[in-house]
């Protein structure tokens, strides 16, 4: 069973997409547009990754975060196997539809790795990381 | 004159690209890599853009956000025009090294609108947007 799926298509917009008041994401030519997730408490970024039009109807559907997986190459249920679910509190989008953000509940770490946030790691001038804590 | 671009090749590694100490930003097919910019002082996220090797060699070297623009397919300073310029305070990778999150003082408004942030509208379970404020 397929979620039925239906955005607006940006390109029969008949105002400027940056002041419309009508959802009209841009999908890449791969079909896909970026997501990240900020913590609802602290607003740190927790993680990015992508949606397909599935993956963005489910999760405005079920309130949790759904993604599509570019190197599994299908939709997931964040926290499906770990139990570290997103719980959606609000989605925003930017001036031109191509991006989403996702302010989540998260329980328990965002990362893989069990970090609370992907991005745990500093760049430093020198081409090396620092562990942030 | 071109900016000499050298960056650890992530297929180089012999560890794990999530415990490395190693800088190996992955580029996508396209040669970008997904930039967040986010506020200093709030923590907010300001925008989301591309950038290409040559941009984030120029905002590691000048500590200014440089990026790639999809649409005009040009590398392109923040603020070079508007003078909304972007000084990096950090910058932040992710578990896969293929996410940059830049942590900036923003001069003036990041948007192109002229708002402070390029998320300035949340989506609605009607299919609609809200502006934020």
């Amino acid at each position: 069973m397929t979620t039925p799926v239906s955005f607006t298509d940006p390109k029969t917009l008949d105002e400027k997409i940056e002041e419309t008041t009508r959802f009209a994401p841009k999908f890449g030519p791969d079909g896909l547009i970026t997501a990240v997730a900020t913590d609802a408490e602290t607003g740190e970024i927790l993680m990015l990754a992508y949606m397909n039009a599935e993956a963005l109807a489910k999760t405005l559907e079920t309130g949790e975060g759904w993604y599509w997986s570019r190197s599994r190459g299908e939709l997931w249920r964040k926290g499906g196997t770990s139990g570290h679910i997103q719980r959606v509190v609000e989605i925003r989008t930017d001036c031109d539809q191509d991006a989403i953000e996702l302010v989540v509940e998260q329980t328990g770490p965002a990362c893989h790795t069990n970090r609370r946030s992907c991005f745990y790691r500093t760049v430093k001038a020198d081409g090396t990381l620092h562990f942030r804590d």
